[in-house]
């Protein structure tokens, strides 16, 4: 049966960029459709009724939602290219250990705070931010990639903020090189990979979305 | 090798017990270590340096952090024993899904809100809450578990939460049975076996709990 892959996705979203780089590590050929999130198509509302959000994989007809999940799904029904989870079970653990992390942390929690909050709340945010990508960073060790010689989960899932790190630098008024070099190394190696390159916008296009965004937020 | 298994766990965190209920399914012996949250072990900080939480899953002195990674980690190891995830891509995602809006909805956005919050606030949350317990009665249909004939990962992820309903419904003037009846009489069933009765603590208890809770927080 020939495999019909959709993406349904938002061009500044990490968690579609997780899905775009996973796809394009396992070389799978997909059908890309930008959403108006203003405006969901009615495809969207039907395949993922429960959250109406993007990104969703429609994988011969049938819906997956959530990123993370949407990542290891891609993992194991195309687990022949490119392998992303550890084969080892406890190696798969620290790897979901570290993913979770990464949602918890450098998106949920942080992330959002540097471009919508000011003042002390933004200093926390931004320490905090830091002191998250220096245990990403004892975590990457000496490794090239979190995966190994090779792009592995914990890549595939944290490379995206990359895109988003000027528009935090811009507007939390910092420099995350400075801090963290060994993270930022890491980020252009995993660039220098067209399934990388390819799936991520460029950091300035980002910056100019995110002023946008707080310009319809009313967030001066 | 004899297999060390040890858990650092607070009685009535439903993420442990997501924890025991696995492990009791699996039948896998282990050495159960009660937490002070208020003066927490050095093995504790030692074992999850990162986030200082408990549960700790610690296998032949690895640990493993997260409950939904934790139980996937222990279906993994233990997988000849009553497997929790299906066997099927599919399915695996589609569970993970569901787990996933258990950690976000039940836990995260809406179950602490219903004690900790009064007013409007309460109402909004309460109503959410309903809407996801019903969202989940529709995912369960008329299996009599969410791993179908058997119990699997979604269960064991939810009904620890069933030890919280009660404190939910007095702080929060409702009743969760009267809303969704499928849902509690999925509960009690899943009570009915030994490796979740044995791993959940009274409702009462968790409500008296709740309530100390409370009083150390400052809510009326």
């Amino acid at each position: 049966m020939a495999e019909e892959v959709v993406l349904l996705d938002f061009w500044p979203s990490p968690f579609g960029m997780r899905v775009r780089v996973a796809l394009a590590e396992k070389g799978i050929k997909y059908e890309y459709k930008e959403e108006d999130l203003r405006n969901k198509s009615a495809l969207l509302l039907q395949m993922n009724p429960v959250h109406k959000k993007i990104p969703v994989l429609i994988h011969n007809g049938k819906p997956v939602c959530e990123s993370l999940v949407q990542v290891q799904y891609i993992d194991e029904v195309w687990h022949h290219t490119s392998p992303l989870l550890p084969s080892h079970s406890y190696q798969r653990a620290i790897a979901r250990f570290w993913a979770d992390f990464v949602d918890k942390k450098i998106y949920g929690e942080l992330g959002r705070k540097i471009w919508t909050s000011k003042g002390e709340e933004q200093e926390t945010a931004k320490k905090e931010f830091i002191e998250s990508l220096k245990l990403l960073e004892g975590e990457l060790g000496d490794k090239p990639y979190f995966g190994g010689e090779n792009l592995g989960y914990v890549d595939v899932v944290l490379v995206p903020f990359y895109s988003w790190f000027y528009a935090y630098e811009k507007c939390g008024n910092f420099s995350i090189e400075a801090e963290c070099p060994k993270l930022i190394a890491w980020a252009k190696r995993c660039l220098e990979k067209e399934s990388v390159s390819k799936s991520l916008p460029d950091q300035e296009k980002v910056y100019h979305f995110v002023l946008q965004l707080k310009k319809l937020l009313g967030i001066e």
